[in-house]
């Protein structure tokens, strides 16, 4: 089971494709994006131009270089779930694993997104890479609801629901210059998804509890044609009410 | 305000626009989208190389020939919205616009879902479009949640749950070769967000009715710590439930 582990430099990336990368980011707030070609970045990183493409299809893929390696590792991720494992947790673990390549070097991460920002094809290279991290939950997700009604839609929602989510944190660092706590951000952001979609942060019992059952319930009178929303709301704050339970 | 009218040829189309159209879709089935060229277009159409680049940037323009259009009317119809318009109820009709521009012709929709399934241009063409509807009516939300917390975030996460649902009914009426009724399969999608996000559909009364409250009401007994969608399960489940009320 892969981790959403944030080592800096883990294992075995090769030294070439690093200069490469580094090469590019000293080479485009420099130039610009566009105006940087693939020679003046192997002149910088001193290598053959035969080297760049042994490891980037197009340049475009030096700015993103770690998305292909995230991508193995969410599917690695959610191929290792087990029936235990509750869907909507498990596909928000997994979007943490993204969060975790972008906190590997906030620095890094910064500089790419003020560049994704100003290049419009750098724009549709992310939202193609967005939305294939979105189709790899929404896969797992409808396996997982293969037996509810309207499973694949809900699977779809869900996914969309938790990469905004996760997209939405992520932003708001790195416009704050990757300074702050991007985990405790991108687990805020998931749980609004995950209180949503019916996958509260503690797992249901698996029976009644043995302590007390008084101060554990919550009794409810609701209008039979009241918005679902007015009962959710309603049941939010009965529980979390000061002098009850 | 915009309507989510699906009539044919409406309005003001000019008919070298619409030429320019059918002949890109009569020749990309014939010699496939990437050998078809501009020249190719004109020629059939009957009129010169200019008319092509004064009405379509390129040639992908010309296969999303409404996506501009549609935009615009989405635009136009969350910017004429009032204090009162529920904001989630309000976003699902802005989708609508959508759906009603594939069911204007549902021949031509079918087509180019097939031709964006096969073109990765196209497929990435399609996906900024997407980004842009998303954008309008997170947008719109952000507005309508200035005031909430979370507001940013959850406008974020409730657009790209509105977009999943409606392109999750929509793929599935371009499947089933635009056959069926695609407003309904849109509106069970977009109900599911809805009951997601706290919009349910009938708008709150305002105020008690003055009918008997007797059968109105339902009690709920739900454990403190319980998930909420088991509480929203479980009113659901009671206040449709025959025998009583």
């Amino acid at each position: 089971m892969s981790s959403p582990s944030a080592a800096p430099g883990r294992g075995a990336k090769p030294p070439i494709r690093d200069a490469l990368i580094a090469a590019a980011f000293e080479l485009f707030p420099e130039r610009g994006y566009e105006r940087t070609t693939v020679d003046d970045i192997v002149a910088l990183a001193g290598v053959g131009r035969r080297s760049f493409f042994r490891y980037f299809p197009s340049k475009e893929d030096v700015v993103f270089p770690d998305h292909e390696r995230c991508l193995a590792d969410m599917t690695a991720f959610l191929a290792a779930s087990g029936a235990d494992d509750e869907p909507v947790r498990r596909v928000c673990d997994a979007a943490r694993l993204v969060l975790g390549m972008y906190a590997e070097n906030p620095a890094f991460s910064v500089q790419r997104y003020r560049l994704t920002k100003e290049v419009p094809g750098l724009r549709a290279y992310e939202l193609s890479v967005v939305w294939r991290y979105e189709r790899a939950l929404a896969g797992y997700l409808r396996g997982r609801f293969a037996r509810r009604a309207d499973g694949i839609l809900r699977a779809d929602v869900v996914a969309a629901a938790v990469v905004a989510a996760h997209n939405n944190a992520l932003r708001s660092w790195l416009r704050s210059h990757g300074r702050g706590d991007a985990g405790a951000e991108v687990d805020h952001a998931l749980g609004h998804v995950r209180s949503a979609f019916g996958a509260g942060p503690p797992p249901p019992a698996p029976g009644p509890r043995s302590d007390g059952p008084g101060d554990d319930v919550v009794v409810l009178v609701a209008r039979r044609d009241a918005p679902v929303w007015r009962v959710v709301q309603e049941f939010e704050a009965t529980r979390t009410a000061p002098g009850q339970g």
